[in-house]
This record gives C-alpha cells, sequence and structure tokens, in this order.
C-alpha cells in the first residue's frame, strides 16, 4: 500500500481535516501520479453535501488531478516516470458494453468507476484529488501538453470536458450562434471553447458584473438575464445553448431563445425537476438534452485543443487549510473562476 | 365568392350545425377543391372546445382534407381540374424566412397560417375541411397518388406528416429501435411508417387491448405501460420514442427506456407543463423533443412513402350527422382509429 497525504471530510456538515489515506500498489497497468493540483469542482461541494444522496464518509472529493508520473506498473505503455499527466471524473469503466467500445466510457452502461465517492473493480472506495498521490489504470490517464501549466490544466479535466464535449457533440462552430448560461468555473471555459471553435458566442448572465470577462473570453454578446428584455430580443436566436447553472431556472423561457433544430443542453444538474412545455419544443422543433463529462478519447482532444487555443480556465490558487473557506466562496459565487489548490501544501 | 357547406360550431361547449360559409374567388395561383373527406383529428376537438386558448366562432374544423380539383386559377401550373389532391394543417406561410425558404414552412417565422381558426393574407378567418369545398394556394396542395383511396389518404395530411417528419428527420430506418407511445390515430400510423422504414417498432400503451393490430401494424413488441414491469426490462433500449399521447405521462420513465443518444420526441402537447428531471437526460445524453407536422415538400414525399408502402390509416367513415358522437369517441378512445367524415353527407 501507498501512503498519501489527503484532506478528508467526515459527514455533510463536517469541516475538512487532515487525512492519511492508502493507495493501491500498482497492478501491472496502473500509474502512480504524485498529484501537484487538484481543482475544486461544485459536485466536489454537492458530493460532500449529500445533496445528489447518500455518500460514505471520510469523503476525500476532487476530480480535477494533475500531476507527475512517479511509478508505474510492469505492462504500463502508455506512460513513463516523469509524465505531466492528469485524471477527471472517472478512474475505471468495464471496458465491454456497447458505450465503452464505442470510446463513451462516462456512459458506461454497468456505471463507470467515479473519480471519488464510487468503489472500483477491487471492491474499494475511491478516494480523489484532494491528497499527494493517486493510483489510477493507465486507459483513464489523460496527458497534459507541455504548454500548458498544471495548476490550469485541472480544471480542464472536469470543467473542460464536461462543456467541449456536448459543444463538440453539437457542432458548434464557425456558422453556429451558442449560448453559454452562467459563467462561473464551467461557463468560462464554455465560453472560450465555444470561441475557440469558431462559433458566435453569447453569454447568458444574471447580471452584467462579469461583462469585461466574458467579452475578453471571446464572448460578442453578453446578456443580463434578469431584464426581461433580454429574452424578447434573443428569441430564437441561439443553434445550442449550453446550460451550465445547476440552479432551477425558467427552462421555457431559455428554450424560446433556440431557432429551428436548437438544442439547450443541461450541464448543471439541478435537484429538483424541470418545467418543460411541449409548445416550448413543438413550433421549432427544439430539444433538451443533457451531457456528462466525455470519454477518455474526447478528453484527450479536449486537453490538446484548449492547449492548442490556450483556452485554459482562470484560477485562483490555495492551500489545503483553505478548503473549507473556498467551498463558502464558490456558493456565494464569489471566485473567477476556479480554485485548485496546491497539492504541496497538503 | 364560392358558398360551400360545412359544419360549423357556434361555442365550446355547442353542437355541430349546419352552415354555408363563403370561400374567396380564385386568385391566380388558386385551387379549388371538392372536399370528398375530411379527418377528425384530436386537434379538431382541443381548438373547438378551447383547450388550447380562445377561437373565433364560428368555426369550421378539420385539416385532414383530400378531395378533387374543380378549378384552378389563371396561373396554376401544379394541379388541374380532375386532380386527386390533398390540403393539410396549413394552408399559406410567409415564403420569405430563413425556414420557409428551407421548406420547412411549418415553421414560418412569420407563423404559418393553419387551416382552420386562422386568418389568411386577406386578413379572412380560415375555415376548415369539414365542407364541401375549400380554396387553397397551390403551394400547399398535395397530390395524392393514384393507388390509394381519398378516404384513407385524408388522415395522412396530419397524423401521417406528423409522426413521418420525425421519424424522418431522427432517422428511423435499419439498426434503429424505435417506440411509438400511445397507438390511436397518430400513432397507429407512426407504427406503420417507422415499420415501412425499416427500424424495429415497439409499441407502448396503456394496455395490449390493441395488441394484434400493433403487430399487424408491424411493430415487433407491444407493451402495457401500466405494467411496472415494462420499464425495468425495456431501460436503455430505444433509439427513439414518438409520444404520440396529449396526456399527462411520466416523462422521466419513459426517458429512462432511451438508449445513449436517444431522442424523446413529443408530437402530442398536454396543456400543462412537463416535468423532466435533468438526471434522466444528462447520464445517457438523451434528447427531449418536440416536433410539428412537417413542410410541404415532406409532407409530398410522405404520401409517395406511404403510398408506395401501403401505410395507410385503418378508418371509420361517418356521416357529416355524426360528428358531435365522434367526438365523444375521440375523447373516450373508442376509435379504430381514425373517423373520416364523407363530405358527400354535408
Amino acid at each position: 500500500m501507498i501512503t498519501a497525504k489527503a484532506r478528508a471530510v467526515d459527514g455533510s456538515d463536517q469541516p475538512f481535516r487532515t487525512a492519511e489515506i492508502e493507495r493501491r500498489d500498482l497492478d501491472v497497468h496502473d500509474v502512480l501520479i504524485e498529484i501537484k493540483y487538484a481543482g475544486i469542482c461544485h459536485s466536489d461541494i454537492h458530493t460532500a453535501h449529500g445533496d445528489w444522496g447518500e455518500v460514505d464518509f471520510p469523503l476525500v472529493p476532487g476530480h480535477e488531478i494533475a500531476g507527475i508520473v512517479t511509478d508505474v506498473g510492469a505492462e504500463v505503455t502508455k506512460y513513463k516516470v516523469g509524465d505531466r499527466v492528469g485524471v477527471g471524473c472517472m478512474v475505471d469503466s468495464c471496458g465491454e458494453c456497447e458505450n465503452c467500445r464505442k470510446g463513451e466510457e462516462q456512459y458506461c452502461l454497468k456505471g463507470n468507476v467515479p473519480t471519488y465517492a464510487g468503489v472500483d473493480k477491487y471492491g474499494e472506495p475511491t478516494q480523489g484529488g484532494y491528497s499527494t498521490h493517486i493510483v489510477v489504470t493507465e486507459d483513464f490517464v489523460l496527458r497534459i501538453p507541455d504548454n500548458i501549466g498544471l495548476d490550469v490544466a485541472a480544471p480542464l479535466l472536469c470543467a473542460g470536458i464536461t462543456t467541449f464535449s456536448p459543444l463538440n457533440h453539437w457542432n458548434a462552430g464557425p456558422g453556429k450562434k451558442v449560448a453559454i448560461v452562467g459563467m462561473g468555473g464551467l461557463g468560462h471555459m464554455a465560453v472560450q471553447i465555444a470561441h475557440a471553435m469558431g462559433a458566435e458566442v453569447s453569454v447568458l448572465s444574471r447580471t452584467l458584473n462579469k461583462e469585461e470577462d466574458g467579452l475578453q473570453f471571446g464572448a460578442e454578446g453578453y446578456y443580463a438575464t434578469t431584464d426581461p428584455e433580454t429574452f424578447t430580443k434573443l428569441a430564437g436566436s441561439f443553434d445550442l445553448i449550453i446550460n451550465t447553472v445547476s440552479a432551477q431556472i425558467d427552462m421555457n423561457a431559455y428554450l424560446s431563445l433556440l431557432t429551428l433544430d436548437g438544442t439547450l443542453v443541461n450541464v448543471g444538474a439541478p435537484p429538483e425537476p424541470l418545467s418543460v412545455h411541449a409548445f416550448s419544443l413543438i413550433p421549432q422543433r427544439r430539444s433538451f438534452a443533457g451531457s456528462l463529462i466525455g470519454g477518455i478519447r474526447e478528453t484527450q482532444e479536449m486537453l490538446d485543443f484548449c492547449a492548442e487555443h490556450n483556452a485554459v480556465p482562470k484560477i485562483e490558487v490555495i492551500s489545503a487549510d483553505e478548503i473549507d473557506e473556498a467551498y463558502e466562496r464558490v456558493l456565494a459565487s464569489d471566485v473567477k473562476y476556479r480554485f485548485v489548490i496546491d497539492t504541496s501544501t497538503m
């Protein structure tokens, strides 16, 4: 067993504490990664707070992981010691089902193994990236291009792929009008990626507070959704809307902004059901869809694409002692735009 | 003006009465059609009963129209006297907007002109097919293939195209598993058309009462949705689900039947909003969509396709005096599968 330092939480209302966790000894295809940076994702908070159902404690969250390979199993071929690598939201899948064979491991029909709060093929609970080390089978390790820092690479592993994948799947590109709802951790990546793909990007945010940043990220329009005129003015405008907000919003109002055959994709997931009127969809053959991270092959494509186009998150690096405070600030939308833990402070 | 006999209703709780209505004199591109048969669509009932909002009375419903050309305007090139023709749910559109130019006149950005309960370009209210004659601009007239009867052709103009269009748009065909929810007027056409397109078709109906018919129409599976096991057994099975039911159903249960990238298309439109959970969409990148009839070019394709494959409705021909009774029977789901008015009884 390999002992790693970590930050763990013991219950949904508990603060983080220092912890030592054990990582498995390397199996033949395993890679040992010394984690350098771990992003804080809103999902970490939802999970730690029990918003998405019961979880086993102690819990070490973190699925935006960047680091350096420090050891490899006997049959590892893809990585060697010293490689700059990342790990995202999943660390394994069945590899055999229809979806895995398509390279869509995130949709594994037996359920992918999440990076934390899951159970791996050895029957052990998985623990995430708020930690100094992690062991992952090589097929679920990503290569981080040389020209981006490990600190900004970390959030790409969730915030990046969660927005890249639907933009890619629904063909954001030249000639397409794309709106991004919400400009937080996911949204500010979505704007940059959609712009880099060549689409004409607009941001729909509650207020105009972050307009300047939005335009710098590549948006051509920035609209306040608290202004009812926004919905009149933009009716029928967008081919694709990516909703990154996980709070309840008036879906029918947003659907009215889609053009013929337009799609609104939810990547944020409010716990309560959404109210959708059939008449919001039928008159322009609109679709209301959902999307979950991306497959491993697509995640590598995303990393290479973001590195090539310099589409990287704007981050605030924190020490391990600041996680509780960071959670509060994320809940208060007081972060521009992603907290990243420097794991040397573990 | 041309005087036509018709059946009209004077209020949302009124019975049908005999009426004489005026059709406009032929403009240069107009076609005068002697209506032979008019189908009774559930939309006629929703509209007459005011379920979809206020309408002007007296109202002559009917947008499943089949008949014979008896006169043409001076510049009509597409039709001549004696031609077998049909008219569906719309009789005009702006012809200039992006959607009209794509041949998707049903999604005209200025609003298409519905066959009844609309206002035409002359500012006159439109009146539908429960009538002996109608005048329609040639671009909105369809040709009925010689090898299908006018009586069975009539319902194709709404029930046929409403199901053909989404099956066509979402690529029902060989290798695709398609489920049809509800086997009424729309559903029994959807089964036949999807089967003729080469898809593997299943019916999801409240009970197994119509199973024998469903299998004859080409379904390979027929499942009762009142049996909870149906939803366990069929989880993740279908590439495409066409929901023809306009009552509230548990959308999340139906969405769970979709495979990766599957789409559930609503062609029925319940007046109340539907409750859709983001988690019903996200885990398999599912879509929840809507579709409205079809464009004129696609409607002609549908007529030709249905004639070629003998995909025609099973109908019960009634006289004009039986409309009120037919409405009651449609509301009680007591029709196999479409009432068609013989307009010679007007």
